[in-house]
């Protein structure tokens, strides 16, 4: 039987060992949400960029380029890093550059995972058929936010736990997993509401982007890094 | 209204501020639970130590020691560090060393808070009023093992947030704290039951030790690091 972990943040991410597994990435607010809904939209590839800096190198050598800096999008990118942005008018068929501190540095953490895949509630059942077929342990990494657990990230590595738990294909001998799954057992009835006593409503005033983000399978599209660009299955 | 915040893990403390504050070390398995058990049974004082290097030189100089390694009692010292070693007749009116590795560096860690209390399910109750009466911003630092989350120390973490939150006297806005208090209104009414599926109990087959740091307010002593020594209002 395959084991699931689950790291709540990227500052404990370094108690886990990647090498044979399939790392799953989590940001849902907002980019693993925004890079689902890219690829729901037939984005060709997303390459992702780390600092402000690097993403001012991409656009002045031509690059689309998403990119913000605490919920405003920087004067020179063309869109911002919420997932209305990704319309397939702006994003189809475009290879793109994407600036996001937390999805970012967690991709580059997991170099020397068997796989790395991009996670969110848009591909949830697709993600955890694909993760059921692939038949690997996986660790489900939460970003968090300034290296704080979040309720979200939690949340939703609790939903994928419980849907890989069923019918005893994956088993977790980790507090973090079997804590998330709680917690998702808690909301799931009324995930919205739920989600919203968590502390991002406090930071970021965006509701629509807010409600956004917790619906459940628009897209069958898994996300996946290759080394370089997010591609996608 | 004072605020509470929840840090799941050693590796998370330095993203919280100490200053001002009264700072909580959970180690429900087993350090905090043996801690309050020996305050119960009349300890003078307890002195923290780190290593077994440092363990040694203590005993060196005399002093009663608890020590332990794996589970393990140290053959140099006097008795392991379950509660159940901490007996009156064992350590009633003595000064005494007590080595752990979490618990020890939790203490440490907490230097410049205002106070720094031991709180374990032994000690709920009394603690919490005791909050409640000094009416500061209260951080309660989960020691976590070996770095990572356990749900032992956060649902102490949630049943202290629990009653500091009832009367509007505290508010969160720490997922952490509005996480640990979910998990423990799962877990409440069946405490033992619940607890039993954690990681804790795969490592150390000590089922005696398991079930009596899940017993609720057996003390009303509140232990406190003073600088030096942990000594108990």
């Amino acid at each position: 039987m395959n084991k699931i972990e689950v790291c709540f943040s990227s500052a404990l991410f370094n108690l886990f060992e990647n090498k044979g597994k399939n790392v799953v990435i989590i940001d849902i607010l907002r980019a693993t949400s925004s890079i689902c809904t890219a690829f729901m939209n037939d984005v060709n590839s997303i390459t992702p960029v780390a600092g402000q800096d690097e993403a001012q190198k991409y656009k002045n050598e031509g690059w689309f380029l998403a990119a913000e800096r605490n919920g405003i999008v920087l004067d020179f990118a063309d869109i911002g890093n919420s997932p209305h942005y990704f319309s397939k008018e702006l994003i189809g068929n475009k290879d793109i550059a994407y600036s996001t501190t937390n999805g970012t540095k967690a991709i580059k953490m997991s170099e020397g995972a068997e796989n790395v895949l991009i996670g969110s509630f848009l591909n949830l059942d697709a993600l955890s058929e694909w993760l059921k077929n692939d038949k690997k342990d996986t660790l489900i990494f939460c970003s968090g936010w300034k290296k704080h657990f979040n309720i979200e990230d939690a949340l939703f590595a609790g939903a994928l736990s419980q849907k890989l738990t069923e019918n005893n294909m994956f088993s977790t001998e980790c507090d973090s997993t079997m804590a998330a799954i709680d917690i998702w057992n808690i909301a799931k009835n009324d995930l919205k509401s739920y989600a919203k006593k968590i502390s991002w409503n406090k930071r970021l005033n965006m509701p629509d982007v807010f409600d956004y983000c917790f619906n459940l399978n628009l897209t069958k599209k898994i996300p996946y890094f290759d080394g370089e660009k997010i591609k996608s299955y």
